[in-house]
């Protein structure tokens, strides 16, 4: 950014103390992990950029008036990657590497019979810019894709779309996949719960690549302990690091990964800001405003 | 088969010796297993349709002169999950899931950048039709796919091809990962040596879902153990069953699955026999003929 932009006055703060003595004057807020007390400490802020595509931390308690924007980064720009960590995930079930790992530590040669990915329905729960690469992409691979939002608005690449609360057991009682990329909000906290799994097809492989807190760990557990949910594979969790002591990580049944599936890399996001600056120079709209009445 | 030809003779038989009575009589033999002296044994054959599109087990002792046809299984009808064994092979390691098992293994939470598919250069062996399913998938996952094989006839999805044996060496060099879908005959007859693997990429993935015999299994192990070779996902072994006591059972960098990714579901191989077999009534040419020159 300062080669780009040699003109403006940059600072770099690793933490809130390091951030302190410049809050007074900064004018363009750009990065993550600021709080609400961070927030409240900044006098001449006209635009937050969030860096990363979710703003769950920051839109609870967001504390200014509408003249201040936040933008967050745009979903394209991670979207390749979450599209092939879901990809992968799906495939290491259907193609049956997860039974050929168990059978390869017993030294045992067992015929099985792998399934395909043509035979599968996939639901994805959230279609924006990250939910829809992930539909078009699982439908180039021949599934079946459904799709779950708020509004009834098409989707390229999904065949079958359930819009709004009253479609969500619908649209979960219609899946062998569910991959969930929902934003977290007033709205989806814990919306994947012991009555949603309850709902579920036997069988069913539940992917979270979005944030952590829309299901309900608990309930997911008993779900899968129950042999309701056959498999789980999170990259998200309710509190993050997933704590020492967590039932998740030595389950059999599910795959934790450490929130890797979305990386920012410089590369993508600096293009990404400079272009959001050029417009906030001109007074020109923005890029990737969040709603903050939707809360994403 | 008895019951959409009802006016023929069939005779089903699980061993040699079930078969030996019916063998001096049958004009059509359809199966897999046959030894040469099974062939020899037949009195009035016209027609061998191999239920399997690899036939290296028929083809170095075919006893039969050019009146009696051999023909295999569309390599169509087993590609794709071929394809999609492949697909995930390859995700399981450039998104990272091998990394995130061995952290979950040890409740360790620790953030580490996944690769992507679009960043490999991805060579697929063989380009008849599973190979080359498998090299329009990759491309428009968005690998850049080059290709080897015997003739230089272009294939679609292949960004560059290398033709015949003197190119072999440059190609290996070109790939980040080698998918091997060769058919074993005399030509492919452990082609993938010690020299070979001498040229290939520094962490470079190895994928098998051909024949096990064209790859030097104890030059695979050496190429790993030395660090050349960085993992090998292997469908297919010289010997199979896999013997129990093989050093690829147990070792970290080697995934072993039991030669199943391109199974034969009734469905699909039965109308492809009645298809040749009223193309073989009408005495009109069979498809998937099998070149005994070239033996595949």
């Amino acid at each position: 950014l300062s080669a780009a932009l040699p003109d403006v006055e940059i600072h770099y703060a690793g933490s809130a103390e390091e951030a302190a003595p410049h809050l007074s004057r900064t004018q363009i807020l750009y990065g993550w992990g600021f709080s609400a007390d961070l927030l409240r400490k900044l006098g001449a802020v006209r635009w937050v950029q969030k860096m990363g595509a979710g703003v769950d931390d920051i839109v609870g308690d967001w504390p200014f008036s509408g003249d201040v924007i936040l933008t967050r980064t745009d979903g394209r720009l991670i979207a390749p990657r979450m599209v092939e960590y879901v990809v992968g995930a799906i495939l290491d079930m259907s193609a049956g590497f997860d039974v050929a790992r168990r059978l390869q530590r017993d030294r045992q040669w067992a015929f099985f019979e792998v399934g395909s990915i043509q035979d599968l329905t996939v639901g994805v729960a959230g279609l924006g810019d990250i939910g829809s690469g992930i539909a078009q992409t699982l439908k180039s691979l021949g599934a079946r894709v459904v799709g779950w939002r708020r509004s009834s608005t098409p989707v390229r690449g999904v065949d079958e779309l359930f819009a709004g609360d009253e479609s969500l057991l619908d649209f979960v009682g219609s899946s062998d996949v569910i991959v969930l990329v929902l934003p977290l909000t007033r709205n989806t906290d814990r919306l994947f719960d012991a009555n949603v799994f309850d709902r579920c097809r036997p069988g069913l492989h539940l992917i979270n690549v979005g944030r952590g807190a829309v299901l309900d760990e608990q309930a997911l557990l008993a779900a899968i302990d129950s042999g309701k949910v056959a498999r789980a594979t999170l990259d998200v969790f309710a509190v993050e690091p997933l704590p020492q002591d967590h039932p998740f990580w030595n389950h059999p049944k599910i795959t934790v990964t450490p929130h890797v599936c979305g990386p920012l890399v410089p590369d993508k996001v600096v293009p990404h800001f400079l272009k959001n600056y050029e417009a906030f120079e001109r007074r020109q709209p923005l890029r990737n405003v969040v709603d903050l009445a939707r809360q994403y």
